[in-house]
């Protein structure tokens, strides 16, 4: 382990450690390490000192400090981000600020549905918490059991459940946050219309800790589906997927709550590698899709949903093949394969990730034109493609030439998201669907976004942060 | 008509007038007078030009030359703001930039299910392109024959369908703005997830035309609805009202499309003053719902689910008596009952308004101290509460006492306003829930928001327009 300890001033590091109390203030090196690393492995950062504030005013001193000695602070939750926004950089020079202990629910609304919840409270926790009260909370991530609402928030994260009750942000009603002065905005508004002045809640949600902390949020709830059908669906084309979706939507509109594309690569792989998976469908087709509906009405409507839905589009040779859960149990075996898939990659060696997204109509094309340039970069690379469809959000992932060499094909990295992202933006796409910027996509955005968008947001970042010390060399 | 010909210099009038031609340069005052006042008559502001910029480029070089001159431009699309928003100061020296001439919808997809469209184009106008497209756009309001785009966007356009489908903001994907400048900020993306960076849109959304002009945005479309049942409920208090809000929640979900309530004092003015209106009750109720149910599946099944809900609540003494309209003309005389009714106000005479929302648990609180508050301001005015209750969204007008003195009891509008507004926001809700702060409410919103909040909003207004010629004394 490096030794960071000369990195900040001894006697700020002990104004800072009086905050929060001897005991949450981590100093020793082995303390601090999970806090430095995050799963990828892809980021590796320093620091002398993470804070685990127990408080808002703890949080709110914190930055005060923070802002009187100018000390670049990185705000962290679960550590469960994807391109690197929660860690420090290599300098040692920035204090980790975990939100892990603010983790109350403070309240539930039955009546208003929603839930207040601080930022460290684990996501799958409120789930729960929601659905002992009787609600659903319906955000739902690969990560869920240890990625924090906090996180979510300033990620703007996606996930499965985004089609029908839409992303962090959209959940969101309201936020409180410590802003870089220490002074606290409480905006923890329970309202669904409210038109006095701009949208900052919105500013503050997605700027992955580089406008403040967000402390807590108010989150909508929504009633419990009493009906839930999964289908797995097999298709002789990503334009039969395209026309699924459309007639799935058209029958179901925002009872179809969700429409997962899965390419036959993932799912062989899946079927090769992953633990304990059972084969969906008994013939092989080209692309497979995991389609939910739900009811608020009854399990007989949910399937006579789902089994008009099919019938038709079996009829219609959209669907090739496809079957309905028969069970809860089948149901869940369904989802479960779609939540092993992306590991199930890993044993076929090095992966070059994108998490795109390209209006919906453009999906096929972009299949189409991205295995083209995949190809030009790489000979025999494979696309292994699955996503959010319903949302127009692909994790177009390549995974290196069979029998090929890893770091060989690690080497293409650069020249391969070029290549992929080119072309998703010819189609008017985004290059960052879900996962954010951090510090994975921040020369890329700097240097392939509109130069007025990239002003506008330095002129934001400025107004918010002019001493630069949220998060610095993260997104922007 | 006031001579303002002397207000702006006339070298810098002839200046504008050639950037969008003389037929487009209004200068004569009986030209100029629909743009300077609005429905209400609250608002009367004078201008030497009134700019009909057939472009964006054209907008784009109108604010170049009022960037270089500082002269201040006022935004104003349809005109039918209530807040004062789109309408210039006495001084005569602002330009008014109308968007009308911007109305072409330049794209429906419908297989991305989006559309977009120009900021002068008329709300019903889009309203009917979707339809035409076999797709739904679900902005709803009483204006929608006159009121534009962008003005619904500028002023974040809340209305009936907002319950489940969402307000303007939602309901946007991508905004084109010429910014003060008279640079083009190109974002008309069509993408349901992009976490590339700060959220702009939504500050340009909502800002009232002090941030930039929005020129043209996406707007998402959704799925015909193939069945729709609207009744009409008599009930025994704003409590039931809740309640029954919660049964029709949890057994339609996003299936309810609307719930508006009415209290028994607009029902009665409606019934006594609106032409060509029936009675939707027999029996009088102390409230009433004007409720929807759609479906994307049939009619039938739209009528299943509005008689369950309906019996349900009949059962547990929630309803007291309803009515689901028999035929289309039927729901659509119970639709015309709920559009009629803010008119039928007038006859009564002067009236206080206030365009509330509060947590949905807290509308029979409110009801009940404002009632009280009410009183004690002016004993014997007569609460006009109805609206968008789905949302916590209440108009909350005050009639003068009957046969009272209209002059007199308006001097109470401050004193009014304040004794409502006071237990809005003890409550936790906001002053002005879907028609913005304009003018009429910018003196109550710097006083009364947190100042934490102000100054964010001023740090934004001065990153985005350091000049100030944008829409100047609005909101903030």
């Amino acid at each position: 382990m490096d030794d960071v300890s000369s990195a900040l001033d001894s006697g700020l590091v002990a104004r800072f450690a009086t905050i929060v109390g001897d005991r949450y203030a981590l100093r020793d090196q082995a303390d601090i390490a999970p806090y430095l690393t995050e799963r990828r492995g892809l980021w590796h950062g320093r620091t002398s000192m993470v804070l685990r504030p127990g408080s808002v005013d703890e949080v709110s001193q914190i930055m005060r400090l923070a802002s009187e000695t100018k000390t670049p602070v990185v705000p962290q939750s679960g550590n469960t981000g994807l391109v690197g926004a929660q860690v420090p950089d290599a300098s040692g020079h920035e204090i980790v600020l975990s939100l892990s202990r603010l983790n109350r629910i403070r309240e539930i609304d039955i009546h208003s549905n929603t839930v207040t919840a601080e930022a460290g409270v684990i996501l799958q926790t409120l789930q729960e918490g929601a659905d002992t009260a009787g609600r659903l909370f319906p955000l739902s991530l690969a990560s869920q059991g240890s990625c924090q609402i906090g996180g979510n928030l300033s990620s703007n994260a996606g996930g499965t459940g985004v089609l029908a009750y839409g992303n962090a942000r959209e959940l969101c009603l309201g936020v409180e946050v410590v802003l870089p002065t220490g002074e606290v905005f409480d905006d923890l508004r329970k309202l669904k219309k409210d038109n006095t002045g701009y949208d900052l809640k919105n500013l503050f949600v997605g700027a992955e800790g580089t406008l403040g902390v967000i402390t807590a949020a108010v989150m909508k709830l929504f009633p419990k589906p009493k009906g839930r059908e999964v289908a797995f669906v097999g298709l002789p084309s990503s334009e039969a997927a395209l026309a699924l979706f459309g007639l799935a939507m058209d029958r179901a509109g925002s009872a179809l709550t969700a429409f997962e594309l899965i390419g036959q690569r993932p799912y062989d792989f899946t079927l090769k590698h992953a633990q304990g998976v059972v084969r969906p469908l008994a013939g092989d087709w080209p692309w497979y899709v995991l389609m939910e509906v739900s009811s608020g009405r009854s399990a007989e409507d949910a399937r006579g949903l789902a089994e008009d839905i099919l019938s038709a589009a079996l009829e219609a040779g959209t669907a090739g093949d496809a079957v309905i859960g028969a069970s809860l149990a089948q149901a869940d075996a369904f989802w479960n394969f779609r939540e092993v898939l992306p590991e199930a990659q890993k044993p076929e060696g090095a992966s070059i990730k994108h998490d795109i997204s390209v209006p919906l109509a453009s999906i096929p094309q972009f299949i189409a034109l991205a295995g083209d340039a995949v190809q030009s970069v790489s000979p025999g690379a494979r696309p292994v493609c699955f996503g959010h469809m319903g949302d127009g959000n692909l994790h177009y992932n390549i995974s290196r030439p069979q029998g090929g060499d890893d770091e060989a094909f690690l080497a293409l990295y650069h020249a391969m998201n070029k290549a992929v992202h080119d072309i998703v933006r010819r189609l008017g796409g985004s290059i960052s669907a879900e996962h954010g910027i951090g510090q994975l996509k921040r020369d890329e955005l700097i240097a392939t976004a509109p130069p007025m968008a990239i002003d506008l947001m330095r002129r934001v970042k400025a107004a918010f942060d002019p001493a630069g010390i949220m998060n610095p060399g993260k997104v922007i």
